[in-house]
């Protein structure tokens, strides 16, 4: 039996063009002689889809692209995922399903068990668990079918009371084949391999995995299908970051004729350690993750330029090279806008950047605005010192002018800001927290220097003194980061205490971090939960990115 | 048996002033020799406490809470809801729980089952289920203790398997004891009176309903708490939109020595018709419900002073008012803000607003800003034709000075963005769409309207003027809102289809609404969601505002 995994990248809705690719792929499997085709989890609307599941005419167009695409599969057995209505009258009104279409038919509907609720993830307020299970049988052969989370579980996980698996094991399955939509963080490769392996060592059947790629607004999607034989091999691997088509031939004797990747051992040695934090870590992947949501984001909203704020500074520089990766250099606009606190060498050195990057650069001052702004307040303000009320004009200055290039050529502004910055609220709402997507917001100040290094790997692209400088928002006179906030490599190692490992100022003391600065930190974490909640998405790479996956209220005294 | 309810106002996460609270109220109820105090679901921690719950240090802090409050209950019964922790390995680590505290000690703790996972609620997000129910026994009684959404299904619905007061009434219980945090919306004082009854006459024993009261964020607790008899007569309602204490003496024959407020039947005629939508529906609370919604972010956030942007306008002239209503009116500072396009009345009318009110006003001239503005551009912009890009600068260049004004003097600006101008997108991000919590944009154009005759019932408060006028941005000369879109009347029944009812375009055109309108509507729903992804909290008076309680894709190709 030849299997082809299809890894996708999907637009959420976009009915007719998700159709059309699954089509082309059937399409593509005829010509190859294909028995059967694995797409991934919703791959028909999209995931996630979030409320849209709530309109009846979502799931309406979700059924007429299942039959279309049923009209395809003379000859060919097809797995994809959908939502499928609940008809009984109790518990949730859709499942999360997977359809076999064969022979122009829908020949069998199975859901999904696990219905992961947290971080990112919302399914169990759209949708009913599964709570009973069978084997799909095609062309002699016994799959047991499941979608992403339901294999998540070995009876170990605290989250669920139910493992999908023991029950469909009881069928004497053939083969597992899971329909996923797993997203990208920096731990989650050797996770899902780790439990990949876990579940076919469990079970003594092989796997066939198939997830989509792409990025959807915050979320990336990194591919990466994987098929395992019985014995917990590798034997093949989807690519990262890009769209994939994986052939396997799965012969009678349950095995399959493919030459191993990486053995059962192999893979065990690779597997995450949780407790280890290295800002460096995985600089590569993150950086292909967000080059791909900042393309993504582009071509689905069907958006070509950029706009980016180009300070001479590093969170800029490395933002404006990943522009240019992503959207190509020509569609990538930097707009230089020193103020009279600026230094001399802030222009040049974002002058020598788009000079090596080759992007069109332009320059405003913005004293005159700033002038303007400060004699029409004079009658209130009268003669009260400068704080950080000038420093916060200037920034929104900056802010208001990229807008008003961006708005009069159509292009779309950059958000600069890191996950340190926005951690702590270092930052002005309206002014440089400005823009229509975040590059760098799930990314340590430390991460951004190794994303800084990485991107000059071959040879110098940001100049070296941006680099090496100290980091300043030259809103005052000789002003520096580190004149109000601790070093960024005790900063950045706290915030990961606090935002990733959900530890507290009691916890991070028995660690060895000092109480004062790991309770002041907090605080500031907690008091810019306002300025967060009007930033705009984050391109998440991490396993707790600023967002949709952390809530968190803004009205609250905690900690107090 | 002397039963007081406790309907209180919580600060999440200040678990020293929620306990000195309930301390306090313990404290009265012994001098009334009350026997049982009754308080409302996770008052220990405020409620929703969202990913707090994620902290252990958060749960430790509920848990020295309990313990303080459990050394004040000598002689005293005290229900509370508190956080629990899953002592079991399976299922997630917490329970949404209630306390029976008693001479010191805890006495009897029991768990929510029924999990609210949908709007703004996540609790399937922290909470595990209870999958075992008893009932408590005190002073000789049973009591059915339930906590909020556990009583929402009486077998009809469909978002739950189990109805946990169908395994309590096994016991035989005497009493039905609801600890609730039910939010307001227009349509759920009746909805609530509904269930709360339909729950006493399906098993024929009396309700006490402890809801709490307060806004936190967005969400507005109107409390309004309730006691049934056992033929579901209304016996006692606490107080709306404020704190409340309420008595009750429960006899040993299972009755209740009370006065009937109203009779089953009466409260039966109240119910709640979701078919029906009136603009002009309960504007009375939902103007009580906006003016405690402003009032609890300025004192929970330790606020005092607000600014607003007064344009002559009718949405920031009801912005205002609200604002002098909840704050005082000489903590609530209006800014002219006038461009050269703003006609003479605007100024007039703002002027005359201001003096009817009583607050403070001050007026800035937006031109030599925005010409500042636009000479710095003139390189670039070159000579483009006048375009929204001029209209937003000059929207942002307000934006920009009331924050100026705002950063200044520590006051906090309340955006005047309504419903429907929120739904498409008719706004400047970062311009008018700037602020720290936004007044009304949960209420739609027309019922802005009826909240401004509502503000002027006993006298012109806003004058008429600003009423009568046609709606304008004056962001171009002669500019009206009509120009560019649909009346209000039309446009808003077309948003409560889309939005509050999920109605897609073919549902609307066959309730008789214009195709290409409803269509053309819905498209810049869809458009828009990247700008409300970046607005402020949303003071929430319908069953469904924008912000938490609805989640949509920003990348996304639907309705396409």
């Amino acid at each position: 039996m030849k299997i082809i995994l299809a890894q996708q990248n999907y637009h959420i809705g976009n009915f007719e063009s998700n159709t059309q690719k699954i089509i082309e792929a059937i399409e593509e499997g005829k010509k190859q002689q294909a028995d059967l085709m694995v797409f991934s989890e919703l791959c028909i609307c999209g995931y996630p889809p979030h409320d849209f599941l709530e309109y009846n005419d979502f799931i309406e167009k979700c059924n007429e692209s299942i039959s279309i695409i049923r009209s395809h599969t003379q000859g060919i057995g097809v797995l994809v995922g959908c939502p499928s209505v609940n008809e009984k009258k109790e518990g949730k009104n859709l499942f999360n399903s997977s359809y076999l279409l064969y022979n122009n038919e829908v020949v069998d509907v199975v859901h999904k068990t696990l219905l992961p609720t947290y971080d990112v993830f919302d399914e169990y307020r759209y949708f009913e668990p599964a709570y009973t299970w069978h084997t799909m049988v095609f062309k002699g052969k016994k799959l047991a079918v499941t979608i992403c989370e339901d294999i998540w579980n070995l009876g170990d996980n605290p989250l669920y009371r139910i493992c999908p698996m023991d029950e469909l094991i009881r069928d004497l399955p053939d083969v597992m084949i899971n329909l996923s939509a797993s997203p990208f963080d920096y731990t989650r490769i050797e996770e899902r391999k780790s439990i990949i392996q876990a579940n076919v060592e469990k079970y003594k059947i092989p796997m066939i995995y198939c997830n989509t790629v792409g990025s959807q607004t915050d979320i990336i999607f990194d591919g990466g299908s994987l098929v395992f034989d019985k014995h917990a091999n590798l034997l093949k691997e989807g690519k990262y970051f890009e769209e994939d088509m994986i052939t396997v031939n799965f012969l009678d004797d349950g095995t399959f004729e493919e030459i191993i990747l990486a053995s059962s051992e192999d893979i065990s040695s690779v597997a995450w350690n949780p407790s280890v934090y290295d800002q460096h870590l995985h600089t590569d992947r993150i950086y292909d993750a967000i080059v791909l949501g900042v393309k993504d984001y582009f071509s689905k909203m069907g958006f070509k330029h950029a706009i980016v704020g180009s300070s001479g500074g590093i969170d800029s520089a490395v933002t404006l090279a990943i522009a240019c990766d992503a959207l190509g250099k020509e569609n990538v606009h930097a707009l230089l806008l020193p103020s009279q606190f600026s230094t001399g060498h802030s222009v040049d050195d974002a002058v020598a950047l788009s000079k090596n990057l080759g992007n069109p650069c332009d320059l405003i001052a913005i004293k005159p605005v700033f002038d303007a702004f400060m004699e029409q307040l004079k009658p209130i303000y009268k003669d009260l010192p400068f704080n950080l009320a000038e420093e916060n004009i200037q920034a929104r200055t900056r802010g208001n002018l990229l807008m008003a290039v961006a708005n009069k050529f159509g292009y779309i502004l950059l958000n600069t800001t890191n996950k340190s910055e926005c951690a702590i609220g270092y930052g002005t709402l309206y002014g440089d927290m400005a823009g229509g997507i975040s590059v760098l917001g799930d990314v340590y100040k430390m991460q951004v220097y190794a994303l800084a290094n990485h991107i000059n790997r071959h040879g110098e692209i940001i100049p070296q003194h941006i680099i090496d400088k100290a980091p300043s928002a030259e809103l005052r006179p000789n002003q520096k980061d580190s004149d109000s906030l601790p070093d960024y490599s005790v900063l950045d190692a706290i915030l990961y205490q606090y935002i990733e490992r959900r530890h507290g100022a009691k916890e991070m003391v028995a660690l060895g971090f000092n109480k004062s600065i790991a309770e002041q930190t907090i605080r500031l974490v907690h008091l810019s939960e306002y300025k967060r909640n009007q930033f705009c998405p984050i391109i998440r790479v991490s396993p707790k990115a600023f967002g949709m996956g952390r809530r968190v209220p803004i009205v609250a005294q905690y900690p107090s």
